[in-house]
């Protein structure tokens, strides 16, 4: 008697505790509770699924619910052929005062190309990509082509992510939009006749909306979060140990390199950017490098830059601002910072060894490096004593060791021939080039490692 | 009863193997049995030691056996004060018609200096240094300084060893003296009077002549061999996996870089040496590079080198002799072999990157490099995939690894920079060059890797 109670009690607990509340968003029949914008693609009701059809002439087509959902975790099932895009907007929204009514908001995506970023989330029409499936590349493979998938979506709070056939996909950490419409998306494909009449289908759509923080999956260490809220730390990024290096708003930190106290000129901070600000190009000749007030030894270091037109500026590290006490910048390693195009220093050096991204006068970056012209781009340094890497938006253009005969035999060819032992000092201060050109840094991070 | 036969049984069989036959070659009381040769330092007999005392003016002493010894096994305690230098000498010879009986031979090295070579074997006033230490470095720390300390020398065939304190030290494969006297060395010290008087002590003298193979101790692998006979593989060197390049008489194995025969002229074989021929000192411009016909892929390249005054060679490896279709040497990585002092591509390059040892225009070897002018030189080289080594005799110069993008930008500055993926090549012939100057290669031998 006592063992049937127990298990009866069990049994209730378990109830209760995957007591979920799922809400149909589709209905299997027609397509009641929802409603076409943007475009003039098709949607139909086919075997209990909602098909999209692509249509020549008319952009991204949208079929979106007619309620906002704010807090929720969604799950759904999607097919799409091949040679298509698509995706599901979440915290959307079309508004008369933003691109005359544009849907605009984040776009879990569907990718089946080779490149492979389904369940990555595109900011539609609005900041583009804030997580391109290049920072998880190991859930690329989670998507399965020409059959049905299934996706989960969890929006609560701040925190948004993604999952694909359960591998998680997409982390950010954002508060841009804290409640908007589901919407299915037709991709527009110009005037290609070849692409018209494709199609993607989706079903079994349904939202919890219903104490969905209840449901929230526990975080995957494996999974990068991305913090779109600007110069903050997110909760995870806390726990994981990064810390801004610039609060948003003061010099706290920071000082010219030949300062004691932060230039009184030729720096701007507004609107949550650290501006170098133009002075006619020349090298530390207005308001001068900014260095840390701290040492670093072994970190990551993340900062986003935006360049302006033909801009010249860099990102130092183990820099010893003492040693050069002539013209010019403080002395140190550089991530370069450039309008490859534009400035005619691309084309100096060797073999690129100028150019975006380079160890400068030293390393080249890959031709192909993804770097986004006209926004913000993360430049991201990793120092593990002697081994050091330079990132760009998620992808790692370089890696080398320092410390050893190949490093010192190249610094020996290169404009830092004459800077005793350079490069191999075990810490150094971090710096932000003034090379005389306007360029705007944001969301500057550090994490220090063991 | 059946117990006690059997311990005596037990008893009989380790008395039989341990009967080795110890001979004293001092009787604790005087000289007899020994003659002093070369010099006049003095040798006392007190408390049981052959005590030998330095003294201004006189060159080496030796207090030598009369009788002569070839294969053996002897063993004696040593005791030297710290400032000196000396030594005992074995299969030793002083003849009127070699430098008018200069004492010469395998001498046992005592050395309390901080060098600590003590163990090492030197070729007294023949060929010098054929086991220093460097060779075998963490036997340095077998001698204790101002102590007591044991050695033990087995000299039976081409195999003469040594041990300090029980601690392997030197391993020599070698056939120039089977026999000679045993002698020990009281070191000149010129004119120095500082030095006067100070002194060496050897006591408890023993030698095994009878069957000594049998108690020759089993080969040490951390030990390291010197086979000293010319363009031969020892027997231990046969079992480790060494093979002869180059067979000391015939052209076998090797082919001119841009032939499909060895060069006609430019080269020549006598002696047990192969010799590049002078001719003026351009690049490949008289009989050209010579080649291995076969590649190789992970190896260990020792070659010994002797180069003329103001000579320049090279030894290359991962060359394909096809890639470079004008004139000059073949293209490949270059141990570069040079008359730091006189020749004048010594001053050019980057750093020293061109001088001998260098991997040429690329990596500087250090200054301090044991080259030792006039003689022949061991150059060895160590490929493992990606990561290669430079050695000159027994000393590691330069460690790099390719393949990567710090190794390609380097590359990318230096002279090799117009030659796709230089250094790259997962395998290549090995290359003697051919500078128009004269050098002398013998003992070319490779270990293949897997």
């Amino acid at each position: 008697m006592r063992k049937k109670l127990l298990m009866i009690g069990l049994l209730l607990c378990a109830t209760a505790l995957s007591a979920q509340d799922w809400t149909p968003l589709f209905n299997g029949k027609n397509l009641s509770g929802w409603k076409k914008l943007n475009g003039k693609a098709e949607y139909k009701v086919v075997d209990g699924a909602i098909v999209g059809y692509t249509k020549q002439g008319t952009p991204n087509t949208f079929l979106a619910t007619t309620r906002n959902y704010g807090n929720f975790i969604l799950e759904f099932d999607f097919k799409i052929d091949d040679d298509l895009n698509s995706g599901v907007q979440f915290r959307s929204e079309s508004k008369e005062d933003y691109r005359n009514g544009r849907v605009h908001g984040y776009q879990f995506e569907i990718d089946p190309s080779p490149r492979a970023w389904t369940g990555g989330i595109y900011d539609e029409a609005r900041r583009m990509w804030i997580y391109p499936m290049t920072i998880n590349p190991s859930a690329k493979s989670a998507y399965k082509n020409g059959q049905w998938n299934k996706a989960r979506i969890e929006a609560i709070g701040n925190s948004l992510r993604t999952w694909v056939n359960g591998i998680p996909c997409a982390d950010i950490w954002d508060d841009m939009t804290p409640t908007g419409f589901i919407a299915l998306q037709v991709h527009s494909i110009g005037n290609n006749a070849s692409q018209e009449g494709k199609s993607v289908s989706w079903k079994n759509i349904r939202i919890c909306t219903v104490n969905p923080e209840q449901y929230q999956t526990p975080a995957t260490p494996a999974t990068p979060e991305v913090n779109c809220i600007v110069n903050t730390i997110s909760p995870r990024e806390a726990q994981e140990g990064w810390k801004l290096l610039w609060d948003g708003k003061t010099s706290n930190g920071w000082r010219g390199a030949r300062l004691t106290t932060f230039p009184p000129k030729g720096w701007k901070m507004e609107d949550g950017i650290l501006k170098v600000l133009k002075s006619g190009g020349s090298e530390s000749a207005n308001g001068g490098d900014i260095v840390t007030t701290a040492t670093y030894k072994n970190f990551m270091l993340s900062v986003d830059f935006k360049i302006t037109d033909g801009a010249n500026s860099g990102i130092k590290y183990f820099v010893d601002p003492t040693i050069n006490k002539g013209a010019g910048s403080a002395i140190g390693c550089e991530f370069q910072i450039l309008d490859d195009e534009k400035h005619p220093d691309a084309k100096a050096g060797i073999k690129g060894n100028r150019k975006l991204g380079a160890l400068y006068d030293l390393i080249p970056a890959p031709d192909d490096k993804p770097y986004i012209k006209g926004q913000f781009n993360t430049a991201l340094i990793i120092v593990r004593d002697n081994q050091v890497e330079h990132w760009l938006n998620g992808t790692k253009l370089i890696e080398y060791l320092r410390n050893n005969q190949e490093w010192n035999a190249l610094v020996a060819y290169s404009k830092y021939r004459n800077w005793e032992n350079f490069g191999n000092a075990t810490e150094g201060y971090l710096l932000l080039q003034d090379h005389g050109d306007e360029v705007w840094f944001k969301n500057i991070k550090i994490k220090e490692l063991k």
